[in-house]
């Protein structure tokens, strides 16, 4: 009777064998300072002006006159003119090629009921494990790629129908640049590939070769859909407003079809969230928006040059509030997530969480307080100079 | 490429004929004044200790001391609480047994991925059309019922795994008794088959033996999962927050299974929303609510009293807020509405958008504004009357 997905699926959260040793061990060392590493949440609060629109949103539904019910479902016109105004229109998007919705997790999961049940699917290792299980719920199947030295997925060899690309990448930190996007596409245009281009780390880019969007580049209209989300930029995790681009171009009259989806599928995102993402494009938000990026961008640079002074080899945090850490020693990622935990009294996530290819590495988040970034460095440090 | 159902599904909103037939009639004719007998959206503001609620749910957000991150994937801890407090702890359930949302458009439809997809699943006809397009864009079939003389189900001979109760019914209006309930509960116990049970508009129940929920009745959390929203209730359409109860007993481990796929498929309802819903329980708020409440059910008299007045024969408008009326002289669905908009200049909702054997009939709401029913009456009154 059940979907038999579910039997099979990991049974877990992906944080959960985390979050249980990590319980355990505070239990029986209740007056140590525990620092996490390991936080994949924001941290900084919602600037003022997007926290005065979302007031001003309550208050709408407040009395008849501007009460606001059942909106667009895909979104409504003011967030995704917005979203045009300040993002995909120079790109030569209209607004019914965008579509709002309520969290990356979600659409990158369900724009799969856009394509054949039997379509195959590849996707990274080490991935956001959600592209897979999300998948799973689905009724489809993913195939793992092949990683070049700096973990970014290979072309593949074998025709693949639809293929998940995460960049700036969680967990691995860093992010394709224009030459490696347009092979990407060059590839996806002679295979009649789509790309999935899950791009919500995008406000953290830094590097000049690395593309805001995959848009940038000629020929992607024709095979890449981009995901983006008010998550991160806009500390929006608890509030949920994300949006994503289906160019016109992707096949005849998709964005008639997949309307048609998402009538029967989305009531649309929370009024208040619309609102609020909205008023986060209006240049004094922007600002302080920037502000908050700045912090984790200063947070990753602490955490980069501390682990490198200790001794660590790694790549990301550069692109991406992310660093994908190789352990010490020959240690597996777990048994080097006991000695943080132990010695340390640090958090950090096992690589191998995100699949097997992250054996022998772990990840480190930039998304947490800066003064404990310090404590820790400091903490890691000494204990590697013993 | 595409999946093959999108190519299938009607080519249209629900309303989309009604909506450009309205237009091409208004546009022709500028200065009628034309009301709307189809609304199936809330006309009434959201109540003030809600609204309250949202607002210091906003200031949460706007300092690190306070700030709320992502939530858990199935409805923060105080929401399911208050939901166990007020409406289904008296059941039995326990908080694991609780999902919270972001609409029962997409949970009805989304509860399909329990179930193995090639579940047979038995809908209404007439029916509340997304349980059919919903369960089509998730690769499953669906199978149309028969019905009474009043349009309700009949329990079928044949054997179904899955079946839809929309009780109170959209779009007929009227409700399951505590016998009709009885003898589905039973069926399904016979036959193991799980009744998916939307009951969104449970706070119009008006009708002593008409149950406030099937888990009164026994045996039913072995066979039910139930569907609730606050959309109607709290005039959260535009906020989006609805939940769900999936007993244990439905299947061995069948929460710890569907906990796996919600972490994977959903990040949890706006923060916002979830504070106002929870607020929406106190006892303030609740008197509020009970007046929004009676002013639809009060709407739903004058619009019931005026029709059968006016000599059309018509079901439900006790427990619901729709009313399902024979169209006269033998017209079609279509017929009558074009009568209906082009002689009284009101908005009907031909049956036949809801499934053919809605022929001959058509749907009126009273979530609309009771002034605006009362001079709809008259037309209609004044006009039967030549």
């Amino acid at each position: 009777m059940l979907n038999s997905y579910l039997l099979e699926m990991e049974d877990r959260d992906l944080f959960y064998n985390v979050t249980q040793k990590v319980n355990a061990y505070k239990k029986e060392h209740p007056d140590e300072s525990v620092i996490s590493l390991g936080i994949g949440d924001v941290s900084r609060p919602v600037v003022a002006p997007v926290i005065e629109a979302m007031h001003r949103a309550v208050d709408d539904l407040a009395s008849s006159a501007t009460f606001h019910g059942y909106g667009a479902y895909y979104g409504c016109d003011f967030l995704r003119q917005a979203i045009l105004d300040n993002e995909y229109g120079k790109y030569g998007f209209t607004m019914d090629e965008i579509y709002v919705s309520d969290g990356t997790k979600s659409d990158s999961t369900n724009i799969l009921e856009l394509f054949d049940i039997n379509s195959k699917i590849l996707i990274g290792n080490p991935t956001y494990p959600i592209y897979r299980d999300g998948a799973r719920a689905l009724s489809r199947k993913t195939y793992y790629g092949k990683n070049d030295e700096n973990f970014k997925m290979l072309i593949p060899q074998e025709h693949y129908d639809i293929i998940y690309l995460c960049s700036p990448n969680n967990p691995i930190g860093n992010a394709y640049t224009k030459e490696e996007y347009e092979a990407w596409i060059d590839n996806a245009l002679k295979n009649n590939a789509v790309l999935l281009v899950d791009n919500v780390y995008r406000p953290f880019i830094q590097s000049e070769n690395v593309p805001d969007s995959i848009y940038e580049l000629p020929g992607s209209k024709k095979v890449a859909i981009e995901f983006r989300s008010f998550s991160k930029q806009v500390s929006f995790t608890g509030v949920r407003c994300s949006y994503y681009v289906l160019p016109d171009e992707i096949a005849e009259n998709v964005n008639h079809y997949w309307r048609k989806r998402t009538i029967n599928r989305f009531n649309g995102a929370c009024y208040v969230a619309q609102r609020g993402a909205e008023a986060s494009f209006a240049p004094e938000a922007q600002k302080l928006i920037r502000e908050n990026i700045r912090y984790y961008q200063e947070n990753a640079r602490v955490l980069r040059e501390g682990f490198l002074k200790a001794g660590f080899s790694l790549i990301g945090g550069i692109d991406a509030p992310y660093m994908w850490v190789k352990t010490k020693d020959g240690m597996s990622a777990w048994e080097m997530f006991d000695v943080f935990l132990k010695e340390m009294n640090i958090i950090i996530i096992p690589g191998v969480i995100f699949g097997e290819q992250g054996e022998g590495h772990f990840r480190i988040s930039a998304l947490g307080n800066i003064d404990l970034s310090r404590q820790a460095i400091e903490r890691i440090v000494k204990y590697y100079e013993k």
